[in-house]
């Protein structure tokens, strides 16, 4: 059996992802391509690097999406939320890459944003789309809100040793660096290249939106509040995300007990593994792993976890991907990437 | 039916991509995997970014292979042909994707390398494994000398203009840049990121021994003897190979005769295409196809050919499962990306 | 003695280049500083890599530059004839870097730009700011056109060999490569890094307005009337020119010809070296250096030429400062650059 | 007056960029180039950027000195004590660019690098030669250790800090992200192309050795003893560190009180500016400034620190030029650079 999948949003970095693994995944069809400023071109044109170039791009409009299976939205902050009501309404399933339904309360997302929720009270009724946290509500779903790519990089390592006990939910630090993809397809002075190669920068300090994302997830695994410092940065390369997150561990924690507890959690998972020197984010580009380590520095008693993703997959269209193939009862691993390339 | 691969040479750049194409292909199922001075470590450590990294490499040794169906030879220069005449006595096919094999004839060799081949009769035997001109020879031999990177994306241009007369066999420049992963993984003062990034040299000027590889299989393709100047030249990128090709034109050629010698040339195949702007590396790394544009300086009489492939890929380890496929009886396009990666 | 300098054009590379040249030169000291939109922002803001970062930009207008003694005009293409003739009517020299006034004829500005020239009488008054070529006019002139970065990398090789009739006037390629700065700083979609980094490509294929340029120049030093087929492509870097060329050699050329006539050329020229190997961009980057070397096939009869440049530098405002040097009577060297910086 | 000067270990990175500042500083002259493995070959076959390269590189000996003013050493870790003590005691003074004198007892050096130090009873002799905190030592003595580059970019913003109090001495996280060129020239395949371009990790996580340095230093600005933790990283650029740094805020702190210490210790420095948005390394690249920003964090009252340095110029021989400057009762910025490149 074949599903027909929508893609709105389908000309950025994101979109030309999710069109890269839906046309590669077994039982996914692409029936319909939005774009906004690309509507009426080609494939080809967009994503030279795709098959099926003469596909020609329709428009980011939740009326012209014929009725399909399931869409994937990869809008820009904000965008996202009146098509999903719409798609969902006409008993579309929907995953969002967008940041749009990320958030579990109006007050948060007004902290966050500094608005108020055009659907506030849908927030409570999507499910955050990290299946090694949350398979369950994600297989029972129609509406998914896909997480960040920062969070994703973030959680995964935190969220077993918080659940656990091991380290405290405060005085946590994440600090991060990702190439530029993350940043999106905009054209932007700050994005040329001349602008970006041979140089790092920080960005956004202390005022990331990503930081209570992160915070609202974290909590749900944690017994106490979580509260992180969080500093992204932007490096020379096109994809990967790196994070490195200081959390103070409890006092009588070993570094078997960190170990062990990442372990447990992910011993069975396909995409997610503990590896036993710092991982290289050229070891996961273009597939759907994450690679975590972990170290303890017993003179502060600071547990170290360094986490590699590829931003674009894990981070984005695999992820989304991953739980779609939930949502829709198919082996989770099905038209995704184990293997990544290299150089 | 799945048939049994081996890999010698499997931790270099080459061997690596050959280990995941065959992954991912429906057919075939990797058997032995050998290596040099990697024998005996596991995949993960030589090839973090592909699966099973468990598995663990053997020697380069013809007489440790199992009696499998086919294998991939990705050795240095020189050092293939003794395992491919082993691989072949036992009834194994082989690809060899090194150098060793691809000329004709003993003298053509002696003059590119300077030393006499040591199984000179068997010269004559291999099959130049560029299926979009050798087809059926292909599909009918167990040996398949692989072409090398920088003569795939100067042949598939030109070949198709030689074969209509429509551009003279003599005054023709290649002028090509190749990224780093073309120099192997060898460890080199050269290829150190130091020396190589922010970047461009020219390397081998006037001695680069994939000339007379060119003119060979060129020969096979004009009424006259082929002539060239190549000069490759080392930019800071990992993947791809961009080819500018200016061959004099004969009286009378147009631009729409160029264009048709071509469309002629690759209509049905499905990994040559000839594109309306001038190709970027970047819309075929990852996959195996080549892009060509051409153009015709009318006031010189000069058609200019630009050809973009990725030298892994359609330049080695792609182009060898493709002649593979054939030697199988397999379906050509099998286990092979037609869509690459961007950015 | 201090001159007094102004430079229109000051927020792009070329003019961030001339500021920081000007800047450390024991003779010039900076005036005035114009800028399109950059106007009122501060140069820290502008060019954070600057000292003096609380000088504030004003306009471009000629109107507004003070009584300086020379002028370096950094401008788009058709943006500097105006302001160049007012300057000069109020006793100001220029030095134009753009290639308003580097065409010597309305005809061949016609040719090559498809628009007439506002000035066309006085397009014979304007000396090529080529000092190795043409170092006794541009010391008698108020009024310098300075070459563009390819032809500069084009002719310094070429013109000595044509002089001495070693190689042919017409048969001639000249395949460039450049760095990214090349295109300037304007915000594109085709110089964002997603677009330019990990990728290569050939851009304005048969149709580059700097190949009237090259022509032209070398038409000086050759007896007969040169035609080339010029190629420049676009390579994941910041800084440098490499260009390769390939001249047809007259009968009985033979490579120490070729090198005498180069070494001859240059022996006494400061910024110019005839080198033994083929010669990389990071050898000059940040220089004000061309290092060039010469190579024969002797089968083919070709000559194959290799220069390297920094494009910001001999390229653009270090030859720019050469030349206002040569028309100050100053050290034709003062301020500039033999060192470069690696990596 | 010129002062003649020696450099032992001129074939590396930061000997290429001592024999740069020295050769354009106006009171210096390179007297004696000595090397390892290069002795014996020209400054051009090894570094062929810089000028005068048809000197040759003598040895690492120090009897093959002459009698220097002053001398550079830049000598792999272990290296340096036997040359310097050598030339010490023939009078030449010495700036050491490695790490054997930059501890300040035998138990801390054992401890940093588990073996006894050869020369214990000098290590309280030597001075640590970050200009900004100790400039009346540097003026005073014969043997200056220079800072690590790492160190240099986390003194210098959290020094001022501690002395005054605002942040506490532990619980201090230090993460920095550095260019390749930090790692040396060394040929080795964690350093080639195709292992760092594209990727970014952490190294040598809670192992590296200057995290002792760094808190020797920063005890000499506290109160009390100062424990932190260190992570460096790998990204794909040539030059640059970024350093990003959190320490807990001493209770009542505030952003005014920060930016306020920080303006107070660096306004009279040449080379070092408080900014007001989150530096970028290519600000610095090329010159020998250090640029800081400081953030406050009140909700978890976090001092977020980020400083930018080219690790070569501040980072190594920019900041060992601006020592010896002050050795010789020079003006400290005597032949530094203010202004870097960018692109």
């Amino acid at each position: 059996m074949t599903l027909s999948i929508a893609i709105l949003g389908s000309s950025g970095y994101a979109g030309g992802e999710l069109i890269r693994l839906v046309d590669g995944h077994p039982d996914f069809e692409i029936e319909y391509l939005g774009a906004h400023s690309s509507a009426g071109r080609t494939l080809s044109s967009v994503h030279p690097h795709l098959g099926g170039g003469e596909r020609v791009l329709g428009v980011n409009e939740p009326g012209e999406v014929p009725d399909v299976d399931l869409a994937f939205l990869a809008l820009p902050h904000g965008a996202s939320s009146g098509p999903a009501m719409a798609l969902l309404s006409r008993g579309i399933r929907v995953v969002d890459l967008g940041s749009d339904f990320r958030l579990d309360t109006p007050d948060r997302y007004l902290e966050a944003y500094g608005v108020d929720h055009p659907y506030p009270d849908e927030l409570g009724n999507w499910v955050y789309g990290l299946p090694e946290r949350h398979r369950s509500e994600i297989s029972g779903t129609d509406r998914v809100a896909s997480p960040g790519c920062y969070p994703t990089s973030t959680i995964l390592p935190l969220a077993p040793l918080l659940a656990a006990g091991l380290v405290r939910s405060t005085g946590i630090i994440v600090d991060s660096m990702s190439g530029v993809s993350g940043a999106g397809r905009g054209v932007q002075a700050g994005l040329q290249f001349g602008a970006v190669d041979e140089s790092a920068k920080a960005y956004k300090v202390l005022e990331h939106r990503h930081q209570p994302e992160m915070e609202r997830a974290l909590d749900l695994a944690s017994a106490d509040p979580v509260q992180l410092v969080f500093t992204p940065h932007l490096v020379p390369m096109q994809r990967g995300i790196l994070t490195t997150i200081y959390a103070p561990a409890r006092e009588g924690t070993s570094l078997d007990d960190l170990v062990g507890a990442l372990e447990d959690a992910y011993r069975d998972e396909p995409f997610v593994s503990i590896v036993d020197r710092s991982p290289e984010t050229r070891w996961v580009v273009g597939s759907n792993r994450a690679l975590i380590s972990v170290h303890l520095d017993e003179r502060t008693g600071t547990a170290v976890l360094i986490c590699a993703i590829d931003n674009l997959v894990k981070g984005a269209a695999g992820q989304a991907v991953q739980a779609a193939n939930l949502m829709m009862g198919l082996d989770e691993t099905a038209g995704l990437p184990m293997e990544g390339w290299m150089p």
